[in-house]
């Protein structure tokens, strides 16, 4: 199983640009889309999701907190009865310009700080995979947290996703910021590197962490975040080219 | 065919209720159901569909424009592109509740000020036709506006309504108020009456205007909704059991 | 000094009614204005602040969290900075009605879930007591959190409040709900003349707490939110004439 | 008097950055700071004032519609109540950050599409002119709209702009765009030479245009926005050294 490459877009609003979505596009395998509750607006959501159809790229639901201002960076405190209704709402609301532009949804990430909510409690994680079942889609989550064992218990496929662009504490925990600094290529490429070969990636303070991943998540507004993708690419190839080698 | 009755439903805000729901589902055919851009919020679409799935009453959208404050009915100058991302995002949005609760989308009916602007646009209307296409669903509208031309133009299937509670001008225009009256539930019954009986109402000016109908539409807001509905659907029992007796 | 009863009001948003604001300006002292973040909207805001310069009510400012659809009630993760910049905006915007009525801005109130963030939080309560030294008016809060503490360290002018239709764990802390319960008069006036005359009220347990405040805080949502007022206005005035006859 | 360059700041969104502010505050005399309807937030307000305190920019309000995703470049149908209403509240909201770093507000200039409703309807004028009574501030607007005559009738200071990044028509009306094109600098020079030396410009059409101004407005966002400052810059500076020779 080749590992893919997906990436947040249609993070715009309105006349206000985010990320280089239209080079991204020609370069990952798999969007994750805003869908209007943390970025993105109707008009945003449907020339994203034509870009994708263009680039045969596949588009998940990138459901957020109802947090324009903060992003849904901010964490709230919701019942599982209303993460599930906001979650709902916005994977509906992608799935029609889905349907519009002759597409199916891939599956659905949850955003920023909704992302590590629900990666921490697991009510709130099992309304997500409700709404995942309804739609019989996969998540995309982290393998260490709530985002999978939810998921397994309730028979929701699980797409595990490593990140090349934040940093990881000791515990294995995402360390997610309000405004992450840009990757670094060669970084990001030596993480992948070592994660596909050794099967381990380095914490922030150096603890060697064992890692099982299916696709590599890259951060698309940072202005080198192409370049970021493109040595993703390489060390993914590499990699599945040397243990090809070595069968 | 029997007249059916429909009313806009799910019109409140967090903690903020509008109209008489609970009781209004037990006496309608047909609710148009908000979705989040005139009124309502994630929670309040999911209560207002389970509530509709208890009654067996059918559920079409009733996308607004984005003014929660204006609640939809102040006339705002967009371009067919944003109608058509409009409707799409918010149609989807009511669609993934309607699928959480195996429920089918019934129709589309544009509220308030959109309502109007794409009655008398035929642009506009084309985008909310476009919708409808893509949804396999027909539109509730005035017959006498672009809603029914537009329609029959691109194959979309059409609900011609009635209003009881609103005042038509002497062209036969649906005169539309950011706060309307409540309804006269013996005004609303003699409208019906003749409608059905003479096929004509009356317009403000006196004026006798020819009228065809399938589905009389209720505000659900006024606090003798209730009574509206009920003196409405007596109107079309009585005329329908004499159209019957005179066959 | 006499007790002031307060109440929160100018709570609707656009058509959405929400408590009885016409009566309970008539009974109260002190009205604490929505600012459009958790309730409200420009329109309500200058209805509120008329109706208030008529019935001589004084109006302080009541900043919530931007959160509409969860009417400010759910927690959200925010640092001081923010804390302060959401405090001034709102406060700001109410300012500026006061002015447009000739009144002038009593004190500022925070709202909600933000209400009871910066009362566990002094840093967030200083960035709330910044604002009320920009514009040099007192806070009403809670005696026994950092409500009172901070305002005391940074010589900010302070008003105790106390609810009568909230509960009290047993260490004296307000139980915050999300959709709280219509008040009881009686139990509301029992409060009040046990806190007026042994200086104790009881917590939800049971426990006897110590209480002094300055203000008698009403909800002004419940349908019996004026007969509250009323009730508590009789159990103050009783308490005051008690004291009188015993000096 | 020398003629002024003012330019329309703050209208980032969250982490959405929107034109070079930090380099155009350098360049210009007034900043028209968004208020958080149109584009800004909190947070945006006053990091856009305190930059203009420490360049010593002026500021006034720049108040907009409610419509984040349109930019509030999208014309609604508002009463001239509901106009007076949001007015008072933007400009309230950035007062107060003004008074939180010791400025004073130096004008109100309506924003996008809302200054074209007032400048064509002198009821809707009037409104925001009698915000700028209560606050004591002059109003920035076209000096051939209902911008100035309804100043010049309630007595209201008006400052007259000129625009360099947009086109008029051959009845001087500015023609305004969902998304202009940037201003070519050697054209903006061009016109401001052409309308300090001769007191005429050329609509799009060619058509010779009186004009007399005291301030030149730039638009911020483009790419390139700090050269067609430098440029206009330079072409007042010849212009008013040519003419101070001439004396």
């Amino acid at each position: 199983m080749t590992k893919t490459i997906n990436a947040d877009l249609g993070e715009g609003i309105g006349l206000h640009a985010f990320g280089n979505d239209p080079e991204l596009m020609t370069l990952i395998d798999v969007a994750n889309v805003a869908c209007g509750f943390h970025a993105a607006d109707p008009h945003i959501i449907n020339t994203t999701v034509e870009l994708a159809a263009e680039n045969q790229v596949k588009v998940g639901a990138h459901p957020g907190l109802p947090d324009l201002a903060g992003f849904g960076r901010r964490p709230m405190v919701l019942s599982a009865d209303e993460v599930e209704d906001i979650v709902t709402y916005q994977v509906g609301a992608l799935s029609a310009f889905l349907d519009r532009h002759d597409l199916r949804l891939n599956h659905i990430k949850p955003h920023g700080a909704l992302y590590g909510m629900v990666g921490r409690d697991p009510e709130l994680m099992a309304a997500v995979a409700r709404v995942a079942l309804v739609h019989g889609v996969p998540i995309f989550g982290l393998a260490n947290t709530a985002h999978k064992t939810v998921c397994d218990e309730l028979g929701v496929p699980f797409v595990a996703e490593i990140y090349v662009d934040l940093g990881y504490d000791a515990e294995g925990r995402l360390v997610i910021e309000r405004a992450p600094q840009p990757g670094v290529p060669a970084e990001a490429a030596a993480r992948i590197t070592s994660a596909m070969t050794d099967g381990t990636i380095r914490a922030n303070d150096g603890t060697e962490l064992t890692v099982d991943f299916d696709s590599v998540c890259v951060h698309s507004d940072p202005a080198n975040a192409a370049d970021v993708v493109r040595a993703v690419r390489a060390a993914i190839d590499a990699a599945e080219e040397e243990e090809a080698d070595s069968l």
